[in-house]
């Protein structure tokens, strides 16, 4: 498995209209076994982004993808930029399939 | 619902046999959405955990049951320190329940 640990920053109140987008691209995509979208509790323009893939061969794929793609282009207006990004190899837990 | 992305520091060697206590610790319990343990990718020490509860009282109430209390027991002296802890607001996402 393959994890990706994300902090992304909206532009000022534009967070909402970025959470939108993120959610309605998210659903069903080829080897995403986990994509969870929440709100930083304290920073009002923060969004964590925490995702496992059945392999890094599938997030890379899915960044490929038309209905990605074009999420992409319309949340980059909306984000002001990445507070931090980390790699990780997920082990196992609760709420994965299998 | 109510998440955690916590970053732990396992005792040098020590993160192998950490993440076995934690995922037998992990299993089934009660407003666990997603509880998700993975190795960081280049820091041979440090585990990411991230969590989802529909909750956080079912997080509080999850550290008063006697196999997380028993787990906590054993984990601690395999554990060198936190060295981020982030308090979220999942909104949604793929692979939560409902």
């Amino acid at each position: 498995m393959f994890g990706l640990i994300g902090k992304m920053r909206s532009q000022p109140g534009k967070r909402d209209a970025l959470i939108d987008i993120l959610l309605a691209s998210s659903a069903e995509i080829p080897g995403c076994l986990s994509y969870v979208i929440a709100r930083d509790e304290t920073d009002e323009d923060a969004i964590w982004i925490t995702e496992v893939w059945d392999g890094e061969e599938s997030h890379q794929a899915s960044l490929l993808l038309p209905e990605v793609q074009e999420a992409i282009g319309k949340a980059r207006p909306l984000i002001a930029g990445f507070d931090s990004h980390v790699r990780t190899l997920p082990v196992g837990g609760t709420g994965l399939p299998g």
